[in-house]
């Protein structure tokens, strides 16, 4: 290698290793043996398999290879952000902005190129406006889920969390991968009669 | 879905449930904050974007999309048999044998046009014989040579591993990305020089 291909290369090691702190961030859901919160690296490791193995449930034709590379970059910008919990409100507020500030500084470590193509790929995927986006989303919204059902509810219960809200914050499922939120529902359905998460608010609560 | 696609939607499922357990998987790397020892599912993520932004150093024209799913699922097995040091000599005895019946039952909880492809993709990134596996492989050596570099080579001296043995278990990073080798043999010859790898074992010990 040359120096300039040497400082090429260079950058994209610094982006690699930055990333790895995307590893120390926690999500709410628990993994499926209780044993801890689930962090970020892993999440989007899980969600990435999900793409290959599920992409037959996509809404419309996919590129499964696009949808994968989306899947493993999408929560990159929790290493300046962490992670918000879709049902925490407050949290929520400002965060695209927050989040768009992050991408540019991670991504940008990289050779423009690179910056400039990551950052799109994750734009695409927060916008949730093409077929690939859609279904990454639902991929995102239907691991946490499954995680939760086979945790008796752990993260709804801890949370406070009701059927009513479980089901508008994910129906958008069913845009990404109709058959999925077929899925989701009758599993959703299923915590409320095992008794696992709550169907709605207690009134006077 | 009628009965048989509800079926087959089942099954995949169960093997997302089985492979989260990969994130309780611990190797010998530490992250690179050394806050904790890193889990292979995390780290089959690091690969996967490794294999993304550094496509363009592999050996031959590769197909990158190939490469993210066989890092994605090339450590699936120790959901069965748990990671083996590099260097754990002893431990490496009959490990082949011991992940491909892993291999077998893992996968085989997939639909069978799932499982055969999977298996296969391991068994290619296990034989070493193909651009894809060759690069898969090198991504999978450089990644916790980076983190011991970062961590002052935490894990080297933890079991008391040399450069020479470094050198020698890495060397077929070469073989699928000689920019990566060459960056590879700078940063082991830089840990000698800063102290954080003996250069080869003490006389006598």
């Amino acid at each position: 290698m040359n120096g300039t291909q040497f400082e090429r290369l260079a950058r994209q090691v610094d982006f690699i290793v930055e990333i790895d702190r995307l590893k120390t961030v926690l999500r709410q859901t628990l993994l499926t043996d209780k044993s801890r919160r689930e962090n970020s690296a892993e999440h989007s490791w899980h969600l990435a398999v999900m793409a290959v193995v599920l992409a037959e449930y996509a809404a419309v034709d996919i590129d499964v290879a696009r949808v994968v590379k989306m899947v493993l970059v999408h929560d990159i910008v929790e290493v300046d952000c962490g992670d918000v919990f879709i049902y925490d409100e407050a949290g929520n507020v400002g965060k695209a902005a927050r989040e768009s500030a992050a991408a540019e500084r991670i991504f940008g470590l990289l050779p423009e190129d690179q910056a400039t193509e990551l950052i799109a790929l994750w734009r695409e995927f927060e916008a949730r406006e093409t077929p690939e986006s859609r279904f990454a989303a639902a991929l995102d919204r239907f691991q946490p889920l499954l995680h939760n059902c086979r945790t008796q509810g752990a993260a709804w219960q801890a949370h406070g969390i009701t059927a009513d809200r479980v089901r508008a914050r994910n129906s958008h499922i069913g845009a990404g991968s109709p058959a999925l939120w077929e899925l989701a529902q009758r599993m959703i359905a299923d915590a409320v009669a095992k008794g696992h998460l709550a169907p709605e608010p207690t009134p006077n609560a």
